[in-house]
């Protein structure tokens, strides 16, 4: 690749750091981006240096926005007692998707791994904690992931909300809806029947 | 999605709108960058600004290159009168990392495609025309996709090449290397056995 203009290279190598994106993936979004140069790329090139300068996170739930508190934290419409706490902004959006949710959030910005060197501190438990007893919180529903980081991110928290007495749930584990049962591994079977709930 | 950032959705729209990006990996890409937006992310914006507006084509081949002619069409040690013909920037670094071929290229940006209202004034058909006679070619090897609107392509510029007493070449079909016969399509293997080589 080395005889092509230095730029150009630049630019596939960049796109290929992104997650998801392999050589191939970059090549091809990079002449997209050539080929489409004079509004959809500028746009893009615009939005992307505008959103590095002017997204921050919200000083509230840490949800990335561009003002100083996010909408979300600001609607009065929501159930300020009730409190979600999640991961990344990613999920966020997945919650937020389902429009069933209604009360406020709060993103962990990852979970706890001391191998990686992400402990209470990293994840700003502390805020978080101050949130909780500040806004007189009732009930947190701890979302993060179904897996061993995630479990112990939970029991962390969830230990927290029991010294301050307040509700902590763990959102539920189970089958999915619509998939087959064949195709479930037997952990999430196991807890599907463990939690079984009885049809009245 | 009404309820967040208005830029944070802008940039979640134009990345979606790239090839091979769906919501959840512009999500994905978004919030990656957004995460690393000290020295990433801020490359990968400068970069794309920076290239928007210095890569344009080059002018003897179409390549992508800052410069007014690409540093392939520069390359002295290359075998000036062999042209490969291909349809896209992509096409030419797939055939540049085999290291096999020495030649010159000349990219189309396109095939030929009546329904979508290209023809060969859109793929510049005059400009590779002067270049097959200005630099007394020798031989353009056709190297479009194996399609219909390939075909058709590489069958236009074969007659043209025919008119300037000039030879005019195929890439091959067949099986692919390293494939299961079981899984190749019978087109493709009518045609491996149709161009099945004497072994000697």
């Amino acid at each position: 690749m080395k005889k092509f203009s230095p730029i150009l290279q630049d630019l596939i190598d960049a796109f290929k750091q992104l997650p998801g994106i392999g050589i191939k993936s970059a090549q091809r979004i990079v002449f997209y981006l050539l080929k489409n140069n004079d509004d959809k790329s500028q746009f893009i090139a615009n939005t992307l240096t505008a959103s590095l300068e002017s997204i921050k996170e919200c000083s509230k739930c840490r949800m990335y926005t561009d003002a100083e508190v996010c909408e979300i934290c600001l609607d009065e419409k929501r159930n300020n007692k009730v409190l979600c706490i999640i991961e990344s902004p990613a999920d966020l959006l997945a919650i937020e998707n389902t429009q069933q949710f209604n009360g406020k959030y709060f993103v962990l910005m990852g979970q706890l791994s001391p191998i990686d060197g992400i402990g209470p501190d990293e994840l700003k438990i502390n805020k978080l904690t101050e949130l909780i007893i500040n806004n007189s919180i009732e009930e947190v529903i701890l979302a993060s992931s179904p897996t061993v980081e995630g479990e112990a991110t939970a029991n962390y928290i969830a230990s927290i909300a029991e010294n301050n007495n307040i509700k902590a749930s763990r959102i539920a584990y189970g089958v999915p809806v619509g998939g087959e049962l064949e195709y479930v591994d037997s952990n999430t079977l196991i807890q599907a029947i463990n939690n079984r709930n009885i049809i009245d």
